[in-house]
């Protein structure tokens, strides 16, 4: 029988009842052995993450060497849980020293580590499986990095001693034995890993929706469900803003080539969305997969008589990003013109006036000139842009809608074409692709 | 009164009768005070042009010491010309020391400058104006490259003292005293340096055609002709292939802000078509000025998981192509991929493979492969792309004549949209565009 492991995310944790659903929902099927939790997230609208009182936990930590105010709330709401499941986990004696260790390291990934570790420790207890620490696992390499080779063979020889295990998410130990975490939504990678490792048949991801819809349910009211995507059109999705698996979850399962399924905790019998990799997926009826997108960009224009002619141009323009640690998102190109896309939160506190400075410099261009407040929207199908009339389709949507397309940017994937709009028309522009391609 | 610059091209100075016409042109209007002319072209389809002729001389010198073979047609052609024009100028003692000239230097822009500098000595003679040789007032530098701005001094001093001269287009002088040439169809940048050094009010650029047509007339027929095109259409559209005039000659001239008129020799009363600066440029009625393309492109597509990461990934992909001296047309990128577009002319000889090799080893990417003849047609017009609904038409026609859109590329430039399509369907494309935008 396959191995699956499942990751139940902030909300399917939140309380002693989700807590008690999730455990029935493991419970029900055998072959959910490795169960990876996220910290308890938010109960309703107001309440806040425990993940952010942590974070709060370690200022307070910092600034007077006592977090016990908001430690305050975190305790309270452990207590409750653990209470109302009845749990014999001495929990009272755990939090007294996790205050006490937060107060001591003053470590801002410790403290936020601490949600998960916690609720591994009385999900664990709940159902009768063994505790195992990913800081004992999940190794981050000299630079920060997470070592994935090292982290696979450990986690593969570690896990073959424990038939049922519960793992907090989101964390891991870096080479001088403190705890680093992945960035914010990182016990999907984590869930990742643990699938990869223990070669499963399935990546299990279970949260509060019922998978990826075909584009945000905040802009197009009940956009359609996706049932079926590939990886690759998850990763584009997930990177221009689909928000339901964070976007590096998928290179440890497309490694082991594990299908991963977005499910719905509080909807245990809805399929969710599966996700394949390339070899076991075939194309659904729909030609656009789902749209996804991003605000606030901003655009550097550059015109140069002849630029075309000058070897190394868009390299030398390239190398002013790069000293100053820039990245770009696209760079569309006309005859002597270069445009370079880069996210606008990167570009504060002057520093666009510097690599403008610096491009000045480098490539003395005839106008520098910027645009700034653009959004960028994907729309992300398979063989999209090989089926005639795609394009043809998308933008004459946004015609009728008056939309005016200020970049487009389609390459190679054959999985995606990109256009960038004002700001001011992003919700706009994905309801008339979404009803476009409905 | 304002100074006029006249260039003339090959077929309008092929024979006696068209130059009997050209000398017409010029003294009708005495501001057409200085002519640039080019070498004869041909005078029907079997004809070979002169400058063919003498590339062919330089070869015979380089191989035999002996260019008579191919320069008895040069004689034959020009003491013919001379003859029929009743010239006073001794073209048989001019032309004895012009192949002695050849068969010593044996330099091929020598030889194929004495084409253009021939037919200024007989025109000049013709029109009873100065004859100036350019080969004493333009200058290459060092590095083989124009040096305009001690060419412009040059040529505003040297001309101050003529009122009406012919000068041969196509060539200059290095540094050492030799003769160099631009490259073929080079007459135009000549005529467009002397307009920009004598600041004349026109540059007219006579040819044997009325002007531009809003696409190749091989491809349409009888397209729309294009009355009034500003430097920044010209030049897109002469990069991509429209060939009226030598994309390089819009330099100097908008230097000086200078309207250049290309007017039919054989039809001298149409207007022709006007190119104006920027400044006096006004959008007419048309979305869409010209449509141009080019064949024969090759897509590099490298994919590489969290490449936006990376940072400096596209800048060391383009390093690659600068270490082989390879110039790249477009980089349009998705999430994870990233494809060059470059003239398959330039990779040949094992070069792709060579800088296959290179990116490999420099990028490590997951996926790399290659699309081949690929065309790039360029759509173009003054605030085209901030005109709702363009792309949508566009990308319509295409739809409907069941083209596949390989890639798309627009940028800041507001002035087109490039699209990328199978060879085979280039010509489809073009029609399409055209009709859609008719």
């Amino acid at each position: 029988m396959g191995v699956k492991v499942c990751k139940f995310g902030g909300t399917s944790m939140a309380d002693a009842a989700a807590i008690e659903n999730v455990a029935k929902i493991i419970l029900s099927d055998n072959s959910r052995r490795y169960v990876v939790v996220s910290a308890p997230g938010k109960r309703n609208k107001e309440d806040i993450k425990i993940t952010d009182l942590l974070y709060e936990c370690n200022r307070e930590a910092v600034e007077n060497g006592d977090c016990s105010k908001s430690f305050s709330k975190i305790k309270t709401r452990y207590i409750e849980i653990a209470n109302d499941l009845k749990s014999d986990v001495d929990i009272e004696s755990i939090l007294e020293e996790t205050e006490k260790e937060i107060n001591r390291l003053k470590s801002s990934d410790f403290a936020a580590s601490r949600g998960e570790y916690l609720n591994a420790i009385i999900m664990a207890a709940k159902l009768n499986f063994k505790f195992i620490d990913t800081a004992e696992i999940i190794l981050f390499d000299q630079n920060g990095n997470f070592d994935s080779e090292s982290t696979n063979a450990l986690v593969g020889e570690k896990l073959k001693s424990s038939d049922y295990a519960v793992l907090p998410g989101f964390y891991g130990k870096d080479r001088n034995g403190n705890i680093k975490t992945f960035s914010r939504g990182g016990s999907d990678i984590t869930g990742a890993i643990i699938a990869r490792a223990v070669n499963a048949e399935l990546y299990e991801n279970w949260t509060d929706v019922s998978g990826f819809l075909a584009c945000d349910p905040r802009i197009v009211e009940n956009p359609r469900q996706i049932a079926v995507l590939s990886y690759k059109e998850l990763r584009e999705l997930s990177y221009m803003g689909a928000s339901v698996l964070h976007s590096e979850s998928i290179f440890p399962v497309r490694k082991g080539k594990i299908p991963i399924n977005i499910k719905n905790t509080f909807k245990p019998e809805e399929k969710g969305t599966m996700i394949l990799p390339s070899e076991m997926y075939h194309k659904s009826g729909n030609v656009v997969t789902g749209i996804a997108g991003k605000k606030d960009f901003t655009v550097i224009n550059i015109e140069k008589s002849l630029m075309n002619n000058e070897l190394g141009f868009a390299r030398r323009v390239l190398s002013v990003l790069e000293q100053y640690n820039i990245s770009f998102e696209h760079m569309p190109s006309g005859i002597d013109t270069l445009s370079l896309v880069i996210e606008t939160a990167t570009l504060q506190n002057g520093m666009l006036e510097t690599i403008l400075e610096g491009i000045k410099k480098e490539v003395s261009p005839t106008y520098l000139y910027v645009t700034e407040n653009i959004a960028l929207i994907a729309t992300v199908g398979h063989g999209m842009t090989s089926s005639v009339g795609t394009a043809g389709k998308l933008f004459s949507a946004l015609a009728s809608e008056n939309i005016n397309v200020k970049l487009i940017d389609q390459g190679s994937s054959e999985l995606n074409i990109i256009v960038g709009v004002d700001n001011s028309d992003y919700e706009k522009c994905v309801r008339a692709i979404y009803k476009a391609f409905k």
